[in-house]
C-alpha cells in the first residue's frame, strides 16, 4: 500500500539540482533602486581614484624644493599668491617662495608638489599680501593623495554575482554607473496545496489551520532575491491541481508547492509531475526535516515539492532552491555560508538522517561562534523558525551529539555564501 | 586662526546622541508588504497551536483501550468505519474495535486517543468493508499533536522591534495577521555638500570627483531600516544652504549632510548650525575615521553633519545615525552587534584615537571569528567599503596591536543588534 522510497544523500540531492543551475537574464536599473540587487557583470574601475593628486588635509601648497635648509633658526617665509577649495584648480603659475592655500580634495597645483597644513606655519599679511612662515623642511608629496593610489584604472572591483551593498553603491557613484548592470530577478511561484489550509483573513476552524507555509516561503524567495507570486491554495484534487501547475508553469522560472509530496492518500504531486512528463530528481532525502522532499525537472524549469510541515518546507527551500536562486542571480558562491559552530546543548539520540536544527547562532565572550536550537526543535514547530539565523548539521550518526562539540552551521543571513558546503 | 575643537569619547558621543532616541508612529500594512518591516508591537498567540490534538503521521486513530493485550501471538482486528484527511473531521462515533484512516495532520476523532502508523498495521478488506490487524499494543498518546502543544494561547512569541524575517512570516501568517503593525519608517534626509561634487551621470572633470557619499548613505539608511530622500547637492554658498536646509529639515525625521563640517575655509555647517539655532551636542569625536563628526539637535530632531570623506561618512552613518533609526523603529538592541574576534594583521602604530577599520570578518576551521581589514585603510579609500562587512574596534594605545590579538568588531549586517555595545 505504502510506497516504498529510497533516500539519498543530502549532498547527492543538491548535486542532482545544481546540475540545472544557469545564470539569468541582465537589466539595467538606476542607481537609486540597485540597493540590495546583485550585479551581474564586474565592476571596473574606468578611471583612476583618486583621479588626479590631490591635498589630504587644509594647508598650502608649496614647491619643496623652496624650503631646503628651512628651520627654527632659519625660517623661510612663501607669499600666498592663491586660494583653491575642493573642486577648484588654480589657474597661476606658482613661483619661487610662492605658495596656494588649499583645502582637503582640492587638485594640487601642478607647479607645487607638496602640502604643509595650517597647524605647522605662521601666517600674516603684508599689505594685503598673505604669507606664511614655514620653520623645517618638507618632502616632496607630504600630505598628498596621489592619482591612482586608491584604484588603479583597469582594476576589477567587485564581481558579478555580488548583492550590492552601501560600499558598493559608493563606488557604483564613483565610477558614473547612472544605470547599474544587475540580474534580472528570477520569479518564483508558489502553489499551497491542502485542504486543511485556511487563507490568512479566514476564521479559525475545526481541523484546519492557517496557510503558513505560502507567506513563510515568499519571505524566503526575497531574502534569497527573487521575485515571488503566490498563486492561492490547491485543493487535494487532482485534475484542477494539474491544470493549475500546468498553467502557471508557463510564467515562472522556478514553481514551487507546499505540501502534497508525501505517501499520504492526498498526497497528489507524484502523480501530477508524472502527468506534467517531469523527470523526479528524487522524493527522498536522508534528512531531517524534510526527508520527502521532491525535485523535479521539466524543459529547463525546477518544481520543487517541499513538504507541508513548516520547518521542513523552510529546510528544502534553503538548502535546494535557494541556490538554484542565487546562480540565476549570478553568484558564484550560491549555497548558504557555512561555518564551525560550538553546539549548545546536548542531543544524544541516535540520528539516521542528516539533522537540520533551527537554531540561532551568537558570539560569546570566548569569540567562538555558538549555536543553541530556537524553539523546541520537532519539524511542526513554527515558533522555532522565528529566530532561527542558522541551521545546524548534525549528520547521522548512533550516539547524537553533546553539548561543547564542534558542529558545522548555515549561516541563514550572511551574504558571502559557500561554493559547496556539502564535503 | 583654525578654530580649536576639544574631542569626546565615541561612548560620550553615542550617549550624548541617544538622549533624543524616541520611538516611531505605527502604521499597518498588507502581510504581503511587510517582509524586512519592524514590528511596532509583539506577537502573541490568539489561539493554541495546534488549535486541536491531531495526527502526527499517515495512519489509523484509534482507541488504545482496544488494543489492551494485542501480541504477536494475540493480534486484534479494528474495523476501519471512517478515512479523513488533513482539514477533515470525523462525523461518526468511533465504537468498540473501530478506527479511522487518518492523515498527517487531520483532527483526532475525539473518541480516539492514538495514531498507528501505516506502516505497522496489516490492512484487508472483507465484503468491502475495511480492516487493519494490530500486534502490538499502544500507549494512549501515541503519534499525536496535542493542542497548544508548540505555542499557549497568550504566549508573547516576537518583541516589537524586531525585523520580519521568514519565520516571522509564518507566525503572522498562523495568527491570521493579514494586516501586521509595524513602525512606519523615519524619513531621513540628504543633503551632498562640496563644490567639488559631481553627480553620478556627469563627466569628470579636473579637479572635482563624483558624489559617491549621498549613494552610499542612502543604502545604508535603507539597511537600517528608514527610507532616504536625496535632496541634491549643496554648493559651498553660506545663504543658499541654509535656506535649502532651513525648509527641508520640515519635510523629514532626520537630516544628514556630507561635507562641510572640519574647520577648513568652506566648511559651512558649523555656521549653518548656529543660525538654524540648533544646540550641536559635539563636533569631535576621538575616533579615526570621523573626528569631525558633528551632531546638532532642533526641536526634536537630529540634524548629522556627517564627514564628506566616504569612510568617514560611512563609520559616522554607522556608529551615531542608525541606532537613532532603530530606535524609530522599536528596537531595544538598536546598536551595531558587537562581537569578538581574532586580528588578521598587525597595526603597530600608536593611535591617539580609537580606530575603527573597516574589516571583512569570517569564520575559520578553528570556529573563531576572524577580522581583516578590507582593503587600504586610509579614510579616503572607497574601494575598502565594499567588502566592509564588520567594523573592528582598536581602541587608543601607544604600541599599537598585534596580529592574533583578541579585539571586539561590530557586525554591520547583523540584525540582531546590541543594547549598548560602548563599555
Amino acid at each position: 500500500m505504502v510506497e516504498k522510497r529510497i533516500p539519498i544523500s543530502v549532498k547527492e540531492a543538491v548535486t542532482r539540482v545544481m546540475q540545472f543551475e544557469k545564470e539569468g537574464k541582465k537589466e539595467e536599473v538606476s542607481i537609486y533602486e540597485c540597493n540590495g540587487r546583485f550585479l551581474c557583470e564586474d565592476i571596473v574601475a574606468n578611471h583612476d581614484v583618486p583621479s588626479f593628486d590631490r591635498s589630504a588635509y587644509d594647508g598650502f601648497a608649496i614647491r619643496s624644493v623652496d624650503l631646503k635648509g628651512a628651520s627654527k633658526e632659519n625660517p623661510i617665509t612663501l607669499s600666498v599668491i592663491d586660494e583653491i577649495g575642493a573642486g577648484q584648480v588654480c589657474q597661476k603659475r606658482i613661483g619661487e617662495y610662492e605658495a596656494v592655500r588649499i583645502m582637503t580634495g582640492a587638485m594640487l597645483p601642478s607647479d607645487c608638489d607638496a602640502v604643509v597644513m595650517f597647524e605647522v606655519v605662521i601666517e600674516g599679511s603684508e599689505n594685503t599680501q598673505p604669507y606664511i612662515i614655514i620653520d623645517h623642511e618638507v618632502e616632496t608629496g607630504t600630505n598628498l593623495s596621489f592619482q591612482g593610489e586608491d584604484v588603479k584604472k583597469g582594476k576589477t572591483l567587485v564581481e558579478k554575482g555580488t548583492k550590492i551593498n552601501p560600499g558598493i553603491m559608493a563606488l557604483l557613484a564613483t565610477f558614473g554607473y547612472a544605470k547599474v548592470p544587475v540580474a534580472k530577478k528570477p520569479i518564483v511561484g508558489i502553489f499551497a496545496t491542502g485542504t486543511e489550509l485556511l487563507e490568512v483573513d479566514e476564521p479559525l476552524e475545526k481541523g484546519k489551520i492557517r496557510n503558513s507555509n505560502a507567506y513563510m516561503v515568499m519571505a524566503q524567495i526575497e531574502r534569497a532575491g527573487a521575485t515571488p507570486v503566490y498563486f492561492g491554495k490547491l485543493q487535494d484534487v487532482f485534475t484542477e491541481s494539474y491544470e493549475a501547475m500546468k498553467e502557471k508553469l508557463e510564467s515562472v522560472d522556478v514553481l514551487i508547492t507546499t505540501g502534497g509530496v508525501s505517501v499520504g492518500d492526498y498526497d497528489l504531486l507524484p502523480a501530477i509531475y508524472r502527468k506534467l512528463g517531469a523527470e523526479v530528481l528524487f522524493n527522498k532525502v536522508a534528512m531531517r526535516p524534510g526527508s520527502v522532499t521532491t525535485v523535479a525537472h521539466l524543459d529547463g524549469k525546477l518544481l520543487y515539492g517541499l513538504s507541508g510541515n513548516p520547518s521542513a518546507c523552510y529546510v528544502g527551500f534553503e538548502i535546494f532552491t535557494k541556490p538554484i536562486i542565487r546562480r540565476y542571480l549570478f553568484s558564484s558562491k550560491p549555497h548558504l555560508q557555512s561555518a564551525s559552530a560550538i553546539l549548545g546543548e546536548d542531543f544524544l539520540t541516535a540520528n539516521a538522517f542528516t539533522r537540520f536544527f533551527r537554531s540561532t547562532v551568537s558570539w560569546k565572550e570566548d569569540g567562538l561562534l555558538h549555536t543553541v536550537p530556537s524553539g523546541v526543535d520537532k519539524s511542526n514547530i513554527v515558533t522555532s523558525l522565528a529566530f532561527a539565523n542558522a541551521l545546524t548539521i548534525l549528520p547521522s550518526n548512533s550516539t547524537g551529539y553533546q553539548k561543547g562539540e564542534r558542529v558545522n552551521v548555515l549561516l541563514l543571513e550572511e551574504e558571502a555564501g559557500s561554493e559547496w558546503p556539502w564535503n
